[in-house]
């Protein structure tokens, strides 16, 4: 056993079951161990973005980490936005960063960097095993301090004569850390705040928005609380049969305008709302005048339980209020955001999973979509665009049995394009749309609120995707997925039905402009 | 004049008169500022490694920096790979990342980040324009800081408060960083040195490897002594009527063997030479056992100034042996780089710049180049692929009267390919090759080297590129650019011949395999 394979085998052990990879030299001996570990799904993607993303959809959708393989400091780095939406949406992950053989290091060799450097802002926890020894112990200690709480990456540098010298054993099994649970005195307090308050709000976000943590809202709700989540979160549990909390508008003016009068706002794993962006004379701290903000603990603690109990303190009933399955009737004309999602919400499956990435087309789509079959929502947490493709790799690879639908738009999707290579190369049951608008958007929005003038040529020329325009059929199909055009919304809507009643790879290009 | 106008104005001032930019919502004051300042030329990438590979074009075809204009720390990210190239090629750079406004950082929103701890690993100089009036001083000092000596990126961080505020005045210009002269006494010794060596070899990297320092490298070798540059350096002047020096092999037992009885290295502008990688019981020095390596100075020294007074206190005569014009005959039957470099060697006009990101296949067509017309030639300097199609763009926004040819393997070109519609969309000279051998074929011979078994089903998963195959072709007319592939000799060349007498952008596929 080499130190590659004790690390292989102790990822396994502690459930660490795919690898989103992009190898180079130093990483050889790892991918020559993965003949030796069945047990390991590896996964090769074109771009580290796309790795680190995959592997971000894989453990919002398990709960476990997956891992990555990175060629050295560069191969962090172009991975890196995507990690840093991981470290947003508190998402296990192991990273583990290929390097020169320990003793090649002092030579400075073309590809040498400070790893640790580049790994630290994202990381929990960084180390380098030093010795092929030293990789079972520290891999088993990397998927552990994953988990957080909350979770994150975790980086393990592995040098290439730690992976390709003899190792004495694997490493251990280590148990998964729990969850604070927030005391019961402090449950009861703040029930009490709560009857007190004339406007409360309860403000959720990380692991509050899954299933259990949205049902124990929906009792909140019935029992006559306004809860909200923030405004990107991980994972969100939604659809018919489950209770829709509101969500935190995106502009500041806009939130502020609707929490008007709220002067209680219980925080539940999140923190005090803030605006995206700040803007000259716009509010940045999204909390009212004379609202207190008070947390019933951070994202460190297990918010579905909190909530519960906080239920069970204001004495609301078990049954919560649900959306009712109502599908939209087919939609006809020139397309728009809102007509998408209309498709959309027809036609999408049972548990299906979106990854949202779709910046301005996203609010209309997930408006469209909330009373359509239950589905989970994957959120843009750190803003990083290009997201919405690998997020929909590591679903696919980790809920073989749920349709996965990535939404871009098209400044976004050609971050991480690549990863469209993956999903053909994997057959996996993911439908892609972009939404072809031919600019940046939300920048043109953006731009009069940051107080700059309205954009001359230049920057216009800045903004501006559509010189030439990408022909999104030709380049997909060039990654060897199959793509579609759709002008209006009964091609639109054709497309989504054809697509969400046949596995495997789709892709849409939605024109909006 | 707010601090975006300070900034934009001093940076013009200052000599940088490209900016190339994926900006956000935190950069659009910066963006309108643009309109106001005709001297910088905005130039629109659509993922931020290719900024940045294009302000590294940029710099090492000017000898001035550029600048980039990144998102806060995912944008920087994003960008890390190729300036961790930039940061190896010595290149003057400097890097415009915009930040969140100051009072805004503390709420900690989804796009924070440790933007200064991304940029160190990578940065000479980093800073943060905590107020306005910072802002022009600032970035006078970036542009100064980035000359080095030796060049590298300067991080100016630019919070959007500081953007948008009135800033009271520019910066100042600053003067250039003068590089430092190796004494006479030095330059005497080392000639004695030489002069009392058995079998000496000069080796030298950075500066050197442009005109001035590969002239007095060819006196130095009429006057008897073998003068080598570093495997990868980041600008070569070379071809017809330019002397050739030797170039230090890859593969360092092969180094070793062409190094084989050498007593005396002398160092200009760069250090001991080490293999690229290690790998099990293969020499990571490849220094001669014996053999003494001295050092002239490293790449903070004026190295061509150095070369000159060595060849004159060694008596070399001013006329030095140059490379003859020889062009190949047309090749004939199945594609192979040997005869890809001969028809590029045919058909490449005069002062041609190559972009050279192409692995496997770039060492064949660098050999077959030795005699063809002069020509400058830019590497991967740092081993981080990717850079070919960004660098290409760089360096055709600097040079507008020459041809750039990008020449990738197909695993490279996939990282950046995004590149690719800033060429169409800005109309550049350039013609890109990807060599499409669908296999990371360079790990293929890796694997033996670091130890590692043949590689077994999972392994060749992770080199393989061929499931699906890229259509290359469909891909690249996605992104604007007309495009063909060729499958032979003959088929190449003509395309080459066609694409190096037509300007503005070509792409062609040479199918290897």
């Amino acid at each position: 056993m080499n130190g590659a394979d004790a690390l292989i085998e102790t990822l396994c052990d502690n459930g660490v079951t795919a690898c989103f990879a992009n190898p180079g030299t130093s990483e050889m001996q790892f991918v020559a161990a993965l003949d030796r570990e069945p047990r390991m799904r590896p996964v090769l993607c074109l771009f580290e973005g796309v790795a680190t993303g995959a592997a971000d959809g894989w453990g919002r959708m398990t709960g476990t980490p997956a891992c990555t393989l990175l060629h050295l400091g560069a191969g962090y780095a172009n991975g890196g936005a995507n990690l840093h939406n991981a470290r947003r949406a508190g998402t296990p992950l192991v990273n583990v960063i290929g390097d020169h053989a320990t003793y090649h290091r002092q030579f400075d060799a073309p590809l040498n960097s400070d790893i640790a450097g580049w790994a630290a802002p994202n990381s929990l926890w960084v180390k380098s095993a030093e010795t092929a020894d030293e990789v079972g112990p520290l891999a088993a200690e990397a998927v552990q301090a994953s988990f957080g709480a909350p979770g994150g990456c975790a980086s393990l540098i592995l040098p290439a004569d730690s992976a390709w010298n003899e190792a004495s054993a694997k490493g251990p099994v280590l148990s998964r850390p729990v969850r604070a649970k927030v005391s019961d005195a402090d449950i009861q307090a703040m029930a009490r705040r709560l009857k007190a308050a004339a406007k409360p709000v309860i403000l959720m976000g990380g692991s509050c928005c899954g299933e259990a943590g949205v049902q124990a809202a929906g009792r909140l709700k019935a029992a006559g609380f306004r809860v909200m989540t923030d405004t990107f979160v991980a994972r969100l549990a939604r659809g018919a049969g489950r209770f829709a909390p509101d969500r935190m508008l995106y502009f500041g003016e806009m939130a502020m305008e609707d929490l008007k009068g709220v002067d209680l706002m219980v925080l539940v794993e999140t923190v005090e709302p803030a605006a995206f962006f700040a803007y000259p004379s716009r509010p940045s701290l999204l909390v009212p005048e004379g609202c207190e903000a008070v947390s019933l603990g951070d994202k460190s603690i297990d918010g579905p339980a909190a909530l519960v109990a906080l239920a069970d303190a204001l004495g609301a009933s078990e049954a919560a209020p649900v959306e009712p399955l109502d599908l939209p009737a087919a939609p006809t004309g020139g397309l728009d955001p809102y007509k998408i999602g209309a498709a959309i919400a027809r036609h999408m499956p049972d548990n299906a999973i979106i990854s949202d990435d779709a910046v301005t087309a996203g609010l209309p789509i997930f408006q469209s979509t909330r009373n359509a079959r239950p589905h989970d929502w994957l959120m843009l947490t750190g803003g990083a665009i290009g997201q919405g493709i690998p997020l929909a790799v590591g679903a696919a690879v980790a809920c073989p049995d749920r349709k996965v639908l990535s939404l871009n738009g098209d400044g976004a999707a050609m971050y991480t394009v690549q990863g469209l290579w993956t999903i053909a190369r994997e057959k996996l049951d993911v439908t892609t749309v972009v939404f072809a608008n031919h600019v940046y958007r939300i920048l043109g929005i953006e731009m009069g609120r940051t107080g700059a003038a309205n954009p001359g040529p230049a920057a216009k020329r800045l903004l501006d995707l559509g010189d030439p325009r990408i022909d999104w059929v030709s380049l997909v199909g060039g990654l060897g997925v199959e793509a579609v055009r759709c002008a209006t919304a009964e091609e639109f809507d054709t497309a989504m039905a054809h697509a969400m009643t046949t596995p495997g790879p789709h892709f849409i290009e939605a024109v909006l402009g």
